[in-house]
């Protein structure tokens, strides 16, 4: 019995990865694995997990919600995020692989910029109400360059777990050999060592 | 003017089928015919358009941004639409063709309701901060059960262009003829004329 | 080895859930779980369950074909219903979310007809022989005006499962509360009472 | 001329990938080039082009409806063939490349085969009222085996041009070099002009 | 325990059959069924297998590398083949039901024919270092015409699994009746035996 | 030339979204806007670029075979790049917005490593005929770290246009606001000028 359950948790886990990005199902919605549709209700198409959002201090700060959050939205292509950029913060540059986004600013003022892989860089200074689309893959940041005043956003993603790839840590701090980053960069290694710290896991 | 005529035959011949749901890109993003990528610049991404979105007294409102207000959303599979309710309003049942919805209450409490194609209805009473997830074609509605307080809230769609069935017109109000809907409905033509008076268009 | 079981049950009916509408497959069909490719042979790709077809009297009858009842059509995109029209019967208003149909009239004289999302009616009387298509999630219906003469006819359907909401019965009979009709149609209790009556469950 | 030239080559930049098989539309329907949604009656959804379907004496006739036929079908994902079987005729191997088709035997018994890519043959004698589905791109025939009585069958694709090629004139009547025809079937060259005679082109 | 493995196995073949051609994943990558993402490594990208590719003398050779050789290659969309062609040795005429081949020439010159739907054959002759596109479906060869030397190509598939239908086999050597092979090719029984020979399974 | 607004206008409103990622086609492939199919001869189907590639001296460099390059790639979802490695030469780490790569090493031993969105490297040394494949959108990279040998290697994409993004240049060659990067990065202005230095573009 025990075993049991061992195969249902890896089959939940795999079945969802090797299934498709957001497939138009063949039923109304997608039950979840160990869950007969007779069991299910309103609540389960409800998500209350971002009531309770609350920013870090002095930092960016994000809540995702996808189908391993939210499994409702397995196969219905849709998902959002939740964003808070605190005074004088910035969400670094990084690709979603799955979605193109489309953020609605709901407080503040946003500076965001967009490079596409011509390296061509479009850049826009948001106001509260505006909406900026960010093309799936494509490079992309955003930053609040108020001193004062945060920023409050939520984010519309064409897919129910469009992924995020965060630059700086995702060259910096996953340990791809020196060799590659001194000539990808054309630094010493003395420059290296120091981009390299902020990201480097701790042990 | 014989060669127009030619232009026209070759791109019937070719474009033939229109474009696809959302298809995701040969290119970063869709540049529109008439315009060269060079003229691109961080406007095209930008959609003003919610800044001044005032809701109308007494009823239901909402702004949809679609690839037809704003055209950078062309292949990129998602948009989303504002949604105020006045106290005491609804959102009659509809569906959405082409993606599914995912609400998000900015303000307000919402009462829901979804049906399946079992003819199952889950219904959910959301709170400031939830989320709830519509399915692609099932139909559903909104409705704000409060007397005072307006219920502010934006969805985002898995689609650039989901569009809108809404079902109490689009039955009775299209023209469909007397026998189709007295059968379908089991009514008198007194009870129809009544039910049809409120879709019918002005002339 | 009873939960052995139940483990390839619930497989079978969740990982066809979870998998994409009509996916084309990486393999030449899709050989159900629990079955061997060698167990396969012409018996699997024939269904004869239309044969002993036996409309009821007085009434629209209809057996549809999708993945469920010929497992053969997982994955390839096709699914038939065949459907008979007794004299003055109509099949109501009704939408098919996950594929267009293309009907085709076997026998007599069919009136159909198509809303489009801006509430615009396409009608047509088709005669034995013709092809009437219904764009995918658009409400339609049929109804056989002769008083005498059944009509016969299948639809072919873009889908291994396209799905039908009904929707009379998926408004009327699926328990919405009476305050979001009764604002959605405009109408009275009592002729919300009238409407809701024939689509109740009894029990 | 000068400007025709610009029309072209913008085209050409723009549409690029003319477009896919059976795309989801953005739009309700696909309004053709030089047509605007106005004019679309319901007229535009029918195809009366079946009604006057003879067969061929002594011989397998068909009459497909594709989106060449039929532009209603365009991105719907939908389209059907009418066959008639005269007695002793054959329907040769053949794939259809775009679409699995769904076969529905209207009157008579047909014998029917089907091969998977790891050459097995799978077959099935069927009667009036079954179903029989030839998955996308597998070698696949049909036969009466009658001697007098004819067969007519009507067959659905997933696909709104499912395109078919026919093998024994795809490789015996399209000028493939006797060499590499010599070598494939390893046969002798007065063999082979005996097998390309039925389908060499006429002068 | 032992029955536990029997079902990690059906699900492994099971699953993959019923997903997509390629779909794109939700996840960076498809885990196998049994395997936890932190057990991967870099060896779960690499195969080695074409390493010791060793052609059989005076045939034509190939190694196919599709997700069923190369696990990691699941939901990627796209595979290749290794192919050498000994002096005076075919590439049967063929199809691949689900990807297009771009062939490269490593080595040698190489005759390649196409046959569209349309039954128009296209030729070329390949120097080292040309390409050439199969598109999805339609039947192609490729044959060496040199007495001497040996071609070295590699094939690049669009899809993990592409498939091959060797015609001449798929024909003449999976059983089909004489009656339907006879009519098809319009040949003596006679003249079938002799083709169907070298086909046969031997037992 | 109020005729050619006409023509514009109308293509605006049709070809809307220019189109998807190799879709699959309606027809056999794709004849470019212009031709018509009865100019299409082999040579159609055969690009010849990449006979004369002839690789820079001290650097690595590589040829794209895209639809771009070869149109009839047009739809069918495949597409090759020939790379050639000079020794202790590197291409940096980037990404592939619109497909995965499989690359296969001709000569040479070649080191790759790709990151997956968690951060984790995934490292391998590559010997003469191996296999490695990127699965799309993650960052990867590939180094030749002999002093003596070159390294010449193909890559299938499973794209007609895969795309590149290029992180050094995209991120520090594209005019990003330094205010981003040294924030994204936690470096001081003049290790960013120094990083900056060798991207920007040459006036």
């Amino acid at each position: 019995m025990a075993n049991m359950k061992l195969v249902l948790v890896l089959m939940m886990t795999t079945i969802v990865a090797v299934c498709a990005r957001d497939p138009e199902l063949t039923t109304d919605f997608a039950v979840p694995v160990g869950m007969s549709a007779s069991m299910i209700t309103g609540d389960f198409f409800t998500f209350t997990g971002l009531r309770n959002f609350s920013a870090v201090p002095n930092t960016f700060s994000s809540k995702k919600v996808t189908q391993v959050e939210f499994p409702a939205l397995t196969g219905l292509g849709v998902g959002v995020t939740l964003l808070e950029y605190k005074p004088n913060t910035l969400n670094p540059p990084h690709t979603h692989p799955r979605g193109s986004e489309l953020i609605y600013i709901l407080a503040g003022h946003l500076d965001v910029g967009l490079i596409d892989s011509a390296n061509k860089l479009y850049s826009a200074h948001l106001h509260e109400g505006d909406l900026f689309v960010f093309p799936q893959d494509l490079v992309h940041f955003q930053i609040n360059m108020s001193k004062e005043k945060s920023v409050l956003a939520i984010s519309a993603f064409g897919s129910s777990n469009a992924g995020t790839i965060s630059l700086p840590r995702n060259i910096f701090g996953s340990g791809i050999e020196d060799e590659v980053l001194l000539q990808a960069f054309k630094i010493t290694s003395a420059e290296l060592m120091k981009l390299k710290a902020p990201f480097m896991p701790t042990m």
